[in-house]
């Protein structure tokens, strides 16, 4: 067996038998098959695509490239939730201490950030001293104590999706319905999954056909390793929450856990959670979910977990209550003022997160170092009514050699217009966003609406 | 500018600028590009093609990686033919010392071989003493003092495409048309190129449509950089000559060259040569070109050039003078017979490229050695009669590692069946190629047959 003629066949369309991505696997792991065979063999996949039993292959073939997380030994119901990377998702940081405080185990494998779009390990990582490079012997130790963790890619684990996604975000693969349905399931040893699947201007899902595409497919890969899989399609035309950036992401959680912010990014927070937990309890109803997750806020038990998971990771405690002072906090900031008066009609988020990555918060470059301070707050978001020279958002810095361009992309980024935007999110209902759940035959279902207020 | 964008623009089907060409194309040159980007890129490349545009910028940022032959200091008109690779084509070695025996200048770069189709490089370099790793310098001088030379790519002369050629070759990007363009035209420092592409099952063109495809591009990219390329369309289902092998075909070769042998090979031959000398003397016809060509063959002045380049590259003459005594001869053979009696009605040019890969004479990877002695001779080809039990093949080899799987190979490759196959070429009548010359507006037009004996 050849890397060549296996990229030769996946190049002219042909269905890859299990040996031959299992050789290709095995290989590129192993080092006996290049990066540049593996690149053109994604770059074929992005392509061709991959029929569901593929991508089951493909899936199998990663996670045989390490070791298994044996979550069983624990003795906990467990159940994770992946988003499709977005601008402001934060969702991580507040869904996984709700759901484990409710005895519900959440072990998170999260990534770094490239490009336009956040990182929850970058966002972890700016509490000073919190690790995110743990083994699977203390990953398993902190989810046996506290039920919950959230750590980067291990050796151990699935050490060749590591690989493979590092690759992924430097050849331009990255938007590929095959890969990005391995690379999830990979690190499923748990009994529930729930993906946000993230579609709009900043999400790697530009389109709603694509999203949907990609949510059949996870449902089917899904069942095939026993994995009972929802998937919530929610908007990234324009971004989630308050703010972009790292530890102004990291406060901004801290103030939905504390009960103090009850923001777009809140809602979907709770909704996720619910379905979590509605999957694991299968006896309350989703609004009960719904009603469990918003007490384990109200309670203060979920600030508790994520205020013991950062303790556990080596992070310092102080930081959680205190994040005004223990955070980094950036050197500058640059206002941004509207230079009209009427509604803001579309925020285009791919753009604020590139003004994001320019503020010196994201990589353009693996190799970049980021500043942990540095981001944008958006004073108004979509549907609120400005006036002529209101501050609409504000770039925080440390460094000033982008910001000229930040400031332009979070200009270009903001319409203002007379009329509200009424086709926010995927429902014609403003401020109103799709929630679409998948029925057992794995066609989509829109079972319900979930309201997200934009005023904070 | 970053590598990333470039490669992600290309895979979403957007048109590419002069400078992100020129761009990716220096920073892979230098290095600053790795390998895994730009077989990404290729790939990309391969699946959404280019513009005339693109592919003109792509050769041009080709052509700026190295210095360029300047041919004009040597005051000769010049020519030059190119194969789309294939089984059994020797006709750089027949064609090359016809043309220049004219006083036209032929400056040849040539390749190994990879796969199933053989390079012109290692059938010379089975010559004993042939150096085809010959510096810029050198190849002008003997340029200079014969008219004709075969190299290598060379690191003085567009180097990037030494490292871009590589690449596709183990990355399974070398059947796509913008790249084939660009490589195929970066060489050409020559005011008249004949381009022969072969379609059929031994060739990276499987169909007419394609070929004809590639045929066209080249005439518009050969016009933007003011080489008068005609084009050849010539057939490779089956293989051309008596003989698929390194020191098989420089032994053919010679022998047609010394006027002693008429086959397939010899008249393709003629035909691309009289074709590089009617464009060069506009003042005669095709017809009286290839008489002109003809003679001179029978008159030795062709056989005394391949001599004398022979010498000129370090090549022992003896080989010349007396082939079975001073060319590498194989140990072993093995003859295969007929089970049938009836005509050949089809022989596929890939598997018997495959059968000689296997008997030694290629090679499955670059990094393989070749035996120069190993190879397959062909007794019987398309059309003519076999009785049972008649030889119609021979397998020449030295090591026996993989002589069962050639000789399946071979039986494969070749159909018996009670009818002739009157589908031979492209025309219907048996034993004809289309010639098909370009007119001005780059479309196809038939302009004469050509008629080849399969008797030898």
């Amino acid at each position: 067996m050849r890397a060549y003629d296996i990229i030769y066949k996946k190049r002219q369309n042909q269905e890859l038998s299990k040996e031959e991505i299992d050789f290709i696997v095995a290989c590129y792991n192993n080092g006996d098959i290049p990066d540049y065979q593996m690149s053109a063999f994604l770059m074929a996949i992005f392509f061709v695509d991959m029929t569901d039993e593929e991508i089951f292959y493909l899936t199998n073939a990663m996670i045989n490239s390490g070791e298994k997380l044996d979550l069983a030994m624990l003795n906990m119901a467990s159940a994770d939730k992946y988003s499709i990377g977005g601008v402001g998702d934060g969702t991580s940081l507040i869904v996984a201490p709700i759901v484990a405080s409710l005895g519900i185990c959440v072990p998170m494998m999260a990534e770094h950030g490239l490009g336009h779009t956040g990182g929850t390990l970058d966002k972890l990582e700016s509490i000073p001293g919190f690790r995110t490079n743990i083994d699977k012997k203390e990953f398993l130790n902190i989810l046996d104590l506290i039920g919950v963790s959230i750590i980067g890619q291990t050796t151990e684990i699935v050490p060749v999706d590591k690989k493979i996604y590092a690759l992924r975000n430097v050849t331009a693969t990255v938007e590929s319905i095959p890969l990005i349905c391995s690379s999830i399931m990979i690190a499923e040893g748990v009994e529930n999954l729930v993906l946000d699947v993230k579609v709009g201007t900043g999400s790697f899902m530009k389109t709603y056909a694509n999203a949907t595409r990609l949510s059949e497919k996870m449902i089917n890969i899904g069942k095939k390793f026993n994995v009972n899989t929802s998937v919530v399609i929610s908007d990234m035309d324009a971004p989630l929450g308050n703010c972009a950036g790292n530890s102004l992401e990291i406060k901004q959680a801290i103030e939905i856990l504390k009960g103090n912010l009850k923001n777009d990014l809140y809602e979907l927070s709770i909704f996720l959670s619910a379905l979590m937990i509605y999957n694991v309890k299968k006896t309350i109803t989703l609004q009960e979910a719904k009603i469990l997750a918003q007490k384990q806020i109200d309670s203060g038990a979920a600030l508790e977990k994520f205020q013991r998971m950062v303790h556990l990771q080596g992070g310092d405690v102080r930081a959680v209550e205190d994040p005004q002072q223990f955070l980094p906090k950036a050197k500058y900031k640059m206002e941004i003022k509207s230079i009209e008066e009427d509604f803001i009609s579309s925020m285009n988020s791919q753009k604020i997160g590139i003004a994001e990555m320019l503020s010196g918060a994201g990589r353009a470059k693996k190799e970049d170092t980021i500043e942990y301070s540095a981001g944008v707050v958006f004073y108004k978001k979509i549907n609120e009514y400005v006036k002529k020279n209101e501050i609409i958002a504000e770039i925080l810095y440390n460094s000033p050699s982008h910001i000229e361009e930040a400031v332009a992309m979070i200009n270009d980024s903001y319409t203002i217009s007379e009329n509200k935007n009424i086709k926010r999110g995927f429902s014609k209902n403003p401020n109103v966003y799709n929630y679409c759940e998948f029925s057992d035959n794995g066609k989509i279902k829109t079972c319900a609406y979930h309201t997200i207020s934009t005023s904070f």
